[in-house]
């Protein structure tokens, strides 16, 4: 049984101009860290934020931890969703939501420590302990609740049944390994020779995708720049464009009419992630354009009113975000359901979800598309991601690799 | 110029049963407050929770006000939707959020102190600083970033501009008090006895309006209860249900249509407050029965949403939950652009609010429907406010009456 827990504030400088956008312009990134002790194994759990608040994750993550102790880990996991559910309405602490900010990134950071160390247990990486759990096993994990209109829990147990007899055909992807994405060739910071370097840099590295953030207060300059990153990779690359909010929606409009002549394979967060109605607008507007959301849409209540709007190009679901890996699955059901794929946001830089992807697509029939990819932590992980001519190789260490040295 | 800042965690326990609803059973009314002083004057800002947690919002409170040390209140609140745009930005802390969550609480609890601080330098009540700025002036405290595709800084100065001939008129109201309701007839754990005794103490009070609790696990229990209160009641008098979010959108439609026989005003909360698609669809299947709801929506965009879809009967905007008097005063205009009512939910007992709907009704032109009343923490406040014949007296002390003794 959990009979230590700690959690931990950490917080790592970056380089100069690294993970800036048209937003956050100086980050920190950081985690709030959750260790789960059960006898000799310890899970780890991360809730990512930008520095300034770190802590605040830290106490929500310290209340909800403190209810698992005394509980053996097999025996949570086997009812997951229950907790889940009794712990993200606790009566008093749900005012402060719900299901949203603060007390939600905490609660992501104890249910990611829980699924590491049920891993860990049984001794195998998270993404073979989810692809050979049974369908009811996985939707035991998980809370529908609000979900009802769209998805009970025997239909998510179908869907998943439906998708078994192909998890062997599917299982190739480990030998392969996930396509990665580069989502560091066009910070907001960097200049233009930077960005023209980068692109280079990450085509020799073997990248067929790659992202610049855009959204600046002069959009001649966003134009400029995605048609640089175009010139450098050529028509057969992806080119995504991210605006992390910065655009109000007549805005948006129009830079994107303007920026769809560069073929982008998706345009990102073009507005504020709260406004549903306006992103709908945009998509009608901007079509064929796609977008892609959900870097900071915080569960899946939410995600499902994007889905029923059908503005959604790709879901952006980030387990360490919305309340960690089992929100994300459900996410990923409500996806797989309205057929929109599944591109996480990587604030763990993509330790965990290289497990989570692999899942989506072996047992839940996601397009194997490709996962972004960040190196600016990579030194700090005991086991960082390998990525290797523009590939995520297949992690095979015990639990969800998010272990911090 | 501000020199002094304080911030407390203020918690107060209720005596049994009262403020208990579907979701929350047990709640200890609590408030993070900002005090802020210049010279010999110091603002008091409420942000309200339900117990536990107080302490995060407090934490993000210190966070904004610290960066206001040294501001002087008059220049400050001259161009304060300015200071609202960056403080709600900040680029590390908007990641935990943006917008909602315990940091806009925090939030709120600043911004609610700074309106009080200037009301009281000016030596007037909070209403009456309100409703003597002009147009231009209010809209100067405003942020209405993201709102661009409904109103523009334009359209709001406009549309205040056209209500100004008959502020005189609707000044009327100072004297007559504005109309109350009595939510504590029926709190959740209240057997149906004491709501039956409730009833009729509200309507000897002068009470024409009053709330019941409903949500339980048994409908029949809800039906049996509203039953009750209608037949105490009488036809005359508006009965309002709130099921704090407890249905599931197939059973809010349900049940829904059980309740509508006994009339009810509004029913609130039914389900989920992201779940902005499952209001609009609920809206049509219920009708002519309207649906209130806001007390949990954080922000003016999530607002907007609500208000473009239709599906907003009453809205419950709350200043101790949205980013206080300035987010409250912009999600009122976008109010009364859609044509809905503003019946503000009382997180802080009415003692701010019953300062912003005079400022509504007065200077917005909003109908003086009524002001939610909630006694329980009347004992704590240095001027509480006063109810007579169901009716608020208006307040005549200097600033916004949310200083605790």
């Amino acid at each position: 049984m959990i009979n230590k827990i700690e959690i931990t504030d950490k917080r790592f400088d970056l380089v100069k101009g690294a993970g800036s956008d048209a937003i956050h312009k100086d980050p920190q990134y950081s985690y709030a860290v959750t260790q789960l002790s059960e006898g000799d194994k310890t899970g780890t759990g991360l809730a990512f934020t930008l520095g300034a608040g770190n802590d605040l994750v830290c106490k929500a993550a310290q209340f909800y931890a403190d209810t698992l102790k005394g509980k053996g880990i097999e025996e949570l996991m086997s009812d997951f969703g229950s907790t889940f559910r009794s712990l993200s309405n606790e009566q008093q602490f749900r005012w402060l939501g719900p299901h949203k900010g603060v007390v939600h990134l905490g609660l992501a950071s104890v249910t990611n420590a829980c699924y590491d160390l049920w891993a860990k247990k049984r001794g195998v990486p998270l993404w073979k302990l989810l692809i050979d759990l049974s369908s009811e096993e996985i939707v035991n994990t998980l809370d529908l609740s609000y979900l009802e209109d769209v998805m009970t829990k025997e239909e998510a147990i179908e869907l998943l049944k439906n998708q078994a007899d192909q998890k062997t055909v599917r299982n190739g992807i480990l030998d392969k390994g996930y396509p990665g994405y580069d989502t560091s060739v066009g910070w907001f910071n960097y200049d233009d020779e930077k960005v023209r370097e980068n692109c280079k840099k990450a085509i020799a590295n073997g990248f067929t995708a790659m992202k610049l953030k855009v959204g600046s207060a002069d959009p001649k300059r966003d134009v400029r720049r995605a048609n640089i990153v175009r010139e450098v990779a050529g028509e057969e690359v992806k080119v995504m464009l991210d605006a992390n909010q910065q655009w109000t929606l007549p805005q948006a409009i129009s830079i994107c009419n303007e920026l769809k002549h560069m073929n982008p394979f998706w345009v990102e967060e073009p507005t504020h992630p709260d406004d549903i109605l306006a992103h709908q607008t945009l998509a009608k507007k901007i079509a064929p354009v796609k977008l892609a959301l959900g870097e900071h849409v915080p569960n899946r209540i939410i995600f499902k009113n994007y889905l029923q709007t059908g503005c959604t190009g790709f879901a952006q679901v980030d387990a360490v975000r919305v309340g960690g890996v089992s929100e994300f699955i459900t996410i990923s059901l409500l996806c797989k359901k309205f057929n929109v794929p599944v591109v996480p946001h990587v604030g763990d830089m993509g330790q965990l979800h290289q497990h989570l992807v692999l899942f989506n697509h072996i047992a839940m029939g996601h397009e194997a598309l490709f996962l972004e990819h960040i190196p600016h932590l990579k030194q700090y992980f005991l086991n960082p991601i390998k990525i290797e001519k523009g590939v995520y190789i297949t992690p095979q260490e015990p639990g969800s690799s998010c272990d911090l040295k």
